[in-house]
């Protein structure tokens, strides 16, 4: 399949070697010269414009960096919807808040183009190995036709229903995480400040009911785990900027819904200070260090 | 054996009607003479005050609500070290503080006892069908001498380390079990908010970072699970005053450790403005409807 | 001096009458018709466009409800900067985002416009009385030209510095309102129920380290202050909702400058806990009930 | 008149000393020897116990670190009750947790003991300047007693109602003093990040609705105020450990009293954030730093 591909960073990179691998024709586009130059070198061809890039595809991917980077592409005077033609279904993997998300998804439709918004999850590491989880939000006959693309990127392909659902999946998972993750971190530096061995209090919770992936699969307390950012110094992951970008438009998306999310509130402004303490770069895991203190 | 088994509620009653299932001889006490003649009915046999049940046992079992009635029978002029034979190991299955658990521990030490604290979770259901997780803290030795005897009350018996550990365990576990049960809520009423299918939702958090006991087991969304108190208007489960318990002994315990817990004390004030709107027995998860408000 | 008066609601209507009674020539222009007749039966004149409105006019006052209205009423093809001659002052007395006051007062500018923020508190009350205070972000000349202007609708003309400074002061009085008035309410609430008499306790704090306006001036305590509107229900006053409104722009300021608000978002939450019980339209100072809970 | 003063830190040294500048006769117990020394060469007598320091007095006057403390001095072995004779009347100025303090006068009044609880703010300058403010739980009558001799110590001698309510009237206000500091240095940081100037906002605060003794009087931003800790680095003034300590009485009865605290419980978390990286002993204003992350 001829696909053009738009954004081409940490994550759109290895998402487009994987769709070279398989065979396709790919026509990227990116705003710095060396992302697009090392595509070619694996076999893609570079277009000159978003516009361009569309303008001669059977699908479009796009994987950016925020909400007006979206706008832009899709919506600009030389972008995705200026050039393609009627018909070409569009995926946008971007994590974007859901209002925007669906105010493109509806520029599409009236453009003819069905358009999904499939944000993901899984890191580098899962575009990489092409394991990454795609949430899906699409018209249901939309989603069967980009389904097995998208598995030739992702190891679960999940539907969450139409227009804007990918997003709202997304940031609805991130906020809980953000939350658990600083209700295990605050669990775990507890119970080690009052004498239980971390490792067999991990145990304990991971076997009862505050058992949660925070604990059993990411848990912050080094030692007790062997490869969760905590046993290589809070290096690598999921950074505590992209936590706080994710609870962000958590925040935002439920200040306009009217939604109270307090806790998810909480955990933004912590993330928040401890960004402001220099660790924005630092898994976000490192937030127990913030509740740890100094010795 | 013969096992003096002393505070016979909601937990304390079926506890012992399993250990009497178990063919043990059993002398008990309580406060209400209800609950005694209940147990006496079954085929145990009455004791006049805790230090006489104490005097002729070779074990001591006791299932109490709060830290000072723990101090009171234990260490009181009635209680029981003072009728124990040196020797006679004791079990405190009661919810409390750690430090009064080792307090309480230290005592028995003194006078000759080992001292297990092994609170439990599981709720009366558990007790009932001998499933309650025991949480044990004591001398490995200890452990090892009432495991068997545990496990004729419950399905998991897991060491935690030495005195008071079992409490810290149970402590550190339900401060996070209500700080991700506040998570799940506001995650899933944001989620409907913008216009996914609740039960998508929960199914994508299930398989994603975001998964934890209190969305997949609990969810506290109606529909979502059909055996969840959700699904029947939040009655029976863990009420919300006796999370409220349990956050309270968290952050208290932490106070002492001079442990920062900001989203667990966060958790504690929702569940307390909850109770404070007439909440306190409903099960926990019914947190939900103060985040959603009203129609 | 004509002056076009853009926004004739709730705040801006008698504000433009304010204007009319110091004598000026006004050019309206509201959405709704009702209002427009209201000041025109009142002696202004009615335009047919903010465009129109601006075009003859020799000063520009907006007062609009928010920041994509204030884009659209000067930004617009029949806006203010379409219309006015290079030159005029423009006052926008709207409460927005400070970002974005100063993106149209670039836009104003580049137009030869010099253009104030000056958002007020005081509410409708001071809004009639012409009592308001305006915080003003401006150049110090445009201040001093427009100052006498203010005057004849405010008691307090405060500079605050340069273009959008007018907006930051706002959104941070009031973001430090909202928390403090939730203060209160712990405080009287938690004086109550451990039996002091909470006009002896507001006395004690309104003398002491915990002095501040909520306290002394606007008491949430019913019984405390005869003249709050906890003496009348809460009724009039500042609204909760429009308290809400106020904590989001002060969080999205905060997040756009990586600034924690920790307490800030936290009473952002609180309030929308309220509105989301119905308590939107009853004074902020309400918020005491949600904490209270029922008898 | 013959005073028995317990207690000599750095609080109750000062109280003493302008005690016996008003020509009272001292009889004083510290388990400090080096306290009693430096009040004895001020001209006090040393007792070899409370009890006897109390067995010859007219009034007895303790200033103690804690609830423990209190109940050890009064009701032990060789404690206040256990010299004291019938009649005579009881200050306590310690800051302590309202449940103890009215326990404690309840067993004075039961040996025939008039008592007050009579917290102090002001401080280590105030106690030395005579200008404290006493905060005084007691009957009527036994505040008409004392309050001359407490004005020997303070400026300002307020009646807060019956037993225990001094108690209550300190905590709440400091509860609240802890909130406002936090709301203040929120605003102040943000506004200076959104480029007003700090004065400025400053002087905007303290004629608007945000107005408060954290902004007016201590204000959190260096700079600002030439007299507060800010301009001297945080030191001196009301250590970060010292609030913790009334935070943490405020929130435990607020738990008993099963009253939310939803702002007071989150400022005592970032304040024991605060304390975990060292600034326990710097003002409580430098939370400020806490929020403003490094550079």
């Amino acid at each position: 399949m001829k696909i053009a591909f738009v954004g081409l960073g940490n994550m759109g990179s290895p998402m487009a070697r994987n769709l070279l691998r398989h065979g396709h024709s790919l026509v990227v586009f990116d705003v710095v010269q060396r992302n697009v130059d090392a595509l070619t070198a694996a076999g893609a061809m570079a277009a000159t414009s978003v516009r361009a890039a569309a303008a001669t595809a059977e699908l479009v991917i796009t994987m950016l960096p925020s909400s007006p980077h979206v706008k832009t592409v899709y919506l600009g005077d030389d972008g995705v919807l200026a050039g393609v033609p009627s018909g070409i279904p569009l995926i946008d993997s971007s994590t974007i808040d859901p209002h925007s998300a669906r105010e493109v998804a509806a520029a599409a439709a009236a453009h003819g183009n069905p358009m999904a918004d499939a944000p993901v999850s899984g890191g580098t590491g899962g575009a990489e190995t092409a394991t990454l989880t795609f949430m899906v939000g699409a018209e249901p006959a939309v989603f069967d036709r980009i389904k097995p693309l998208l598995a030739q990127m992702g190891k679960n392909i999940v539907y969450c229903g139409n227009s804007g659902t990918g997003q709202v999946a997304k940031i609805c998972n991130n906020m809980l995480l953000g939350i658990s993750m600083i209700g295990v971190a605050e669990a775990m530096n507890l119970g080690a400040a009052l004498g239980i061995e971390p490792k067999i209090l991990a145990g304990v919770i991971n076997t009862s009911s505050g058992r949660c992936w925070s604990s059993d699969t990411y848990n912050p307390y080094p030692g007790v785990l062997d490869n969760a950012p905590a046993a290589r110094g809070y290096s690598g992951g999921f950074g505590t900027d992209l936590m706080l970008k994710d609870l962000g438009l958590a925040t935002d998306a439920a200040k306009q819904a009217r939604q109270p999310v307090t806790l998810g509130a909480a955990a933004q402004q912590l993330y928040q200070i401890w960004s402001a303490h220099g660790a924005g770069g630092q898994d976000f895991s490192s937030i127990i260090n913030l509740l740890k203190g100094c010795e």
